[in-house]
């Protein structure tokens, strides 16, 4: 296995990237990935006009067969300039920032033809418990960019969701099991649910992300809420009882909010609706998911 | 160890999953995630006829639009009764399991068109240093099935290894800039490489994940031991750096050998290779990925 | 910060760990963690004679100021003897494993005064549901020991496990609110709850993992089951509320327990139990923990 | 929002914390984990006077043996409270905001006789290249105080730093198989470290942050980049291999550094320094580490 004595025979030019590649392969993907950010964002029709957000950042170009390696560093200047733009004018959102990183990557990757761009965050937006308190509750934002050579740049807008699903079907269990009266809401067993919202769309459609985790908060048994004085915690948990959910409901009831909100987006937006509950009486977790176009869900 | 009078005798067996669905969404995914199983499994060619692995198992069947509720329980049944199968009978990999177990889903959810099965383990296997002596590695495989009811099942079988590499620009950067003799290997960064081998095909079709790992182990500036001593460690740093491996390169060698090791395996097989760098001058990952049929790469 | 031209003047002998260290410090600790190995135990009284546990292992010694370097490969050599032996000779436990992998320790690093062991492991138990079927649960299994030179071996055992708690103050917030008929049991947010026992005693005391993962389990609002069919769901989610819980409850219900199961144990025997819930209502989580001696706990 | 006919009036309001509890134990730690805040931080001496950080809070107190539960959501209140504070009047570190939480936490919870207070948050800082070139990155922070009724607050200063650690062994190991020319720096293995420094002490006393990232990144073979062109690449590689490190020597270099750096503060500080090497050549880690009071290093 020991390949010494080493020969390493070195050019004159040091390009090692540029040099032919021999084998005959061209690679779908080559980048980095886990670049951390501090962006700013400012959102339109928010108090907050520069929002900070820690971003996770991948970016990726393809290779063609001839070359022998993709130029790293440039991921990271191209990263680094869009970055440091926003400090000056806060992007509108990750999605955007995803969508200019990506412009940017086929411009220094000359011999790319396809720039892929992922970025997630964390982010923290207002809230109001049941009986009016505000609160300050903690999302995901994931915002990706597919950008091809002819002009083509497909955005992603997602949004990430933690909430509370209550069992129907326990429920109903429990009220036969037990002769319940059905004048008080039955106990059931309930659980923190994670609801996922992607949408992929031509670059000039687009949504808000905040109307989207408006939709999913609104579609759980209940939202959940950082601090819940005694009242607005009976509140909670009534309200969990009163709308039990399966996982296949959630998914369900986003798809048809995304649907009615949006009669404006074309039927070529992609669309996937995710639930997966933390169950309290299992180790295991459930989970249902959609993958659609906007016009099969029309139909 | 129950606390109430609950005297639990079901009457007419509420059964909400059944329930017509007004919402007219079907699902595509519905099921468990997580669900953590000792599995038995024979090496054909192994002296160890009886491997334990401890799985890691998500399932899902679709939805038609009219059902409610898919039957979760049932998920746990199957998955219940093939793994005890596995203690008498163990079975001959986790692909095999994946698939053994979508079948029995297709059968138990007589709604479902599609059942999904996908199963994470880790994998002890020997191997040997370069100065002979014997040791254990661990690896992670990856068993899926895709199966239809029209008849159609497409398995997936993967390995993630972790090996080493070197990296070629950085090696010739310092010979420039030391004006370094050729005569001895020359130093660069090396570092942690994470490389993904994923192949879907056929049910008939198949690959052994033993020959996949020797692939990749045999694909990186050098693999990793768990015990090197003095002369082993001189070997692996030496190997390393007489193959010095962008991510790219990885990916290209593991496609090279992949196509020359299965020459029988059909053109419609899909293969996804995936090498993530744990970058020691950097913070963060170098990454390169192919997804190609095997016909394509046959080209 | 560059530190070329390069000097690095070697000893002709290659020895770096036993060479004089002139910082004048002593470490606390130096070795490997995250080796992972496949054991296999024995449990006494159990159907299983041979349990395949995978165990993630850390092992550490301290370091004299003296010396420059620790000898990293003795770690894995004694990990590895004692773990083929176990293949022959069952092992009783991961905290007996432990203290056996910490005596190999401070004879093959004769510099070193302590030895410490840290493996962890998933475990699998067969359980049985309110209405009496077969499950089989995942628990994690904690064993440490910590040996000195003197002869003082103290070791570990623990546990972690999952199940439900049902929250005790929106219940009765509830009920207030509602106005709610106390025949039956009212409703309030339930969760999974992760519970951790850890004791550690000298070497010739012991407890059983088994009995401290029955000691928890009774301790939850329930038990939680992989596979519950309608009438068990019932009977859990009736459990659960009939025993509402607060993590400080099941902290206290654990030491209870403890006490009252193990009156031989001497009063130095240290115990730690925490309880973490998940919360429902909440993004973030509830916690309670309690370390004590034995002889603290009676008085 | 609410879907039940809850008019939600609580008339004489339960409190079945303040209930008496009659188990006998008293609990060491009761309070919530996980809560994610946006806090604003002034460095004294940055440019920027408003420094986002996205914060991990974790809040404890002390419960006595004869109360039945700790007020959970108080918790949520004081650590609003002080965050929305930082809005306006920026905190001057985490460890600052760490005691501040504390001492609002004794004032809340009438009962306890302990706060301890836990903040981990990621933190963007300005580098400079070998060659020159300005770059951002990122490392952890960690914030901590225990705050006893009588007056004691014991506050902690952390970070983590990813960097890059050459192996001395090896070297010498590859340089006597070769009878490598010393000439030129000889390979070895190499791969990212992570260096962690925690520092306790009065509430009186304190250090900077940024100056213990300085002296950990001045302590690995190399600090790393997250861009690096060329020469800088090349330079980062000699630098790494002309001052090659064990992880006891990283540890030893860090003790040395503060010992000089911080003649004044008193001999009670706690130090705890650790290092770990994500191990190129194998796939488990490598790991030194020491605590000690000032006083012991002093010696």
């Amino acid at each position: 296995m020991m390949g010494h004595p080493a020969t390493v025979i070195m050019a004159q030019i040091c390009d090692v990237q540029n040099r032919r590649n021999e084998s005959g392969f061209k690679l779908t993907k080559v980048g980095v990935t886990g670049v951390r950010k501090l962006v700013h964002v400012a959102r339109p029709d928010s108090e907050n006009q520069n929002e900070p957000l820690i971003c996770t950042i991948d970016v990726f170009v393809d290779l063609p067969a001839e070359q022998k390696g993709s130029h790293m560093s440039r991921n990271l200047e191209v990263i680094r300039e869009i970055v440091n733009e926003s400090t000056l004018n806060p992007v509108t959102g990750i999605e955007d920032l995803a969508a200019t990183i990506s412009k940017l990557l086929l411009k220094k990757h000359e011999y790319a033809t396809t720039a892929n761009v992922n970025i997630e965050a964390e982010y923290f937006k207002g809230s109001v418990t049941p009986h009016g308190k505000k609160t300050t509750e903690v999302y995901k934002l994931i915002g990706q960019a597919v950008n091809t050579r002819d002009g083509k740049l497909d955005k992603t807008i997602g949004v990430q969701c933690i909430g509370m699903t209550s069992c129907p079907c326990a429920q109903e269990n429990v009220a036969e099991t037990l002769g319940c009266s059905k004048e008080w809401p039955v106990i059931t067993h309930n659980q923190r649910n994670v609801c996922t919202v992607i949408m992929t769309m031509d670059e000039n459609d687009s949504v808000e992300a905040d109307d989207l985790i408006d939709i999913v908060n609104s579609s759980f048994s209940s939202p959940t809420f950082e601090l819940l004085k005694r009242d607005d915690e009976a509140a909670v948990v009534i309200n969990a009882h009163t709308n039990p959910r399966f996982v296949e409901d959630m998914v369900r009831i986003v798809l048809k909010k995304i649907v009615d909100r949006y009669p404006e987006l074309p039927d070529n937006v992609e669309i996937t609706i995710r639930s997966e509950s933390e169950e309290s009486i299992h180790k295991h977790n459930a989970f249902a998911e959609r993958t659609a176009l906007m016009g099969e869900l029309r139909e």
